[in-house]
């Protein structure tokens, strides 16, 4: 698996020692995530939208709506930035200046293909599924022809990659130790509340066990 | 408190129901997040950069080093997409196409002014460590004149700015609801974890209660 080579756009340049290139370590990220802030340009003023995606090697997915504005700019080739965020804490330092919090984001530059071959299209749709919640794919109907047409789904290749990642604990100026304050990290993750079912779900339907034990891929998971 | 006058860009064209643009709804899912994601053009291509904020009225403030290169891009006045995402569960159809999730997101449009009066500018940073967790500013060291100087203010005014919002269970094809398969809300929230301390801290220093019962501010909560 061979690493980002950092370009010109991709380099982290403020705290280059927080900059990361590998490809393992993006895809991780990449991985526990699951929505992405993806950025493009419309008459010269910058737009930021959320939407989920989906990873398979180094493909990036996004879908939507064929009449959605963002894909139907999008399609056209042009320029995009997909930036993806993990906060793992806030950063408690004895100075107010050294506050700060532990992420993870990647940002990758490039531009968006449409899928337009059907299987590819089909497969698409399953890696995005598949991202967001392993075991779904399998239970749910899945896209019938109609519902494949009113689909748009973009391909975005990870070749220009960058992370930024900040760990551990604050870092504060050597003086400021003596501040009695209490200092440290206050981790912070997404969690699942009580799953909640439809109104008219059939009767005697158990919640299925990826949802009850729902959880995102972690970086210390096995593979 | 005046609404929203929706424009050519913060009108909603996708789902226009999910629309919103009530001050209120907007103040309300800004002050819940904390996370922002900052779009802006650098020759011709569109950049997306993770960063916190904080909000005082009808500004919203960000900030960083003096070197930041996104800050010195964003300080000559150029145009910028400011867009805050918050993920409320996964809804789960019986078909893989009427799958989404609950969110809440804002995205604001406009040029950011630097601040450059002192007063204003430790105000700010107030308003963005109140935000992000109140009652720290009054325990932490305020920054000193070295650290102002070092640290890059600014602001947005919130005057284009829309929300939209997706809420409620899944909605399926009416001949779907046949199908035997589990349908739902799987409620996504940001939790925290038991606090770290540094291991620099000082004897007998106790947590704080805003750091113990820290949680974001809820729509729900009296005002």
């Amino acid at each position: 698996m061979e690493d980002f080579k950092p370009t010109e756009r991709t380099t982290v340049k403020r705290l280059p020692k927080r900059g990361n290139y590998e490809r393992e370590t993006i895809n991780q990220i990449l991985d526990e995530g699951f929505i992405c802030h993806v950025g493009f340009v419309v008459d010269g003023s910058p737009v930021v939208i959320p939407t989920g995606y989906g990873r398979l090697g180094d493909q990036l997915y996004i879908h939507g709506s064929a009449a959605s504005r963002m894909l139907k700019t999008l399609r056209e080739g042009i320029g995009v930035c997909v930036t993806v965020t993990l906060i793992d804490a806030l950063v408690l330092a004895r100075s107010s200046f050294h506050h700060s919090m532990n992420y993870r984001s990647v940002v990758i530059f490039g531009n968006a293909r449409i899928v337009e071959d059907e299987d590819e299209k089909m497969k698409a749709l399953q890696t995005f599924t598949d991202h967001i919640m392993i075991g779904r794919w399998e239970e749910a109907r899945i896209p019938n022809q109609k519902e494949l047409r009113a689909t748009m789904v973009l391909s975005l290749s990870l070749n220009e990659a960058s992370a930024k990642i900040r760990t551990g604990p604050p870092v504060d100026d050597e003086e400021d130790y003596e501040i009695p304050v209490w200092a440290g990290e206050l981790p912070l993750h997404l969690a699942t509340g009580e799953a909640v079912p439809d109104s008219r779900l059939r009767d005697g339907i158990e919640i299925p066990q990826y949802v009850q034990n729902y959880r995102r891929p972690q970086a210390t998971d096995e593979r």
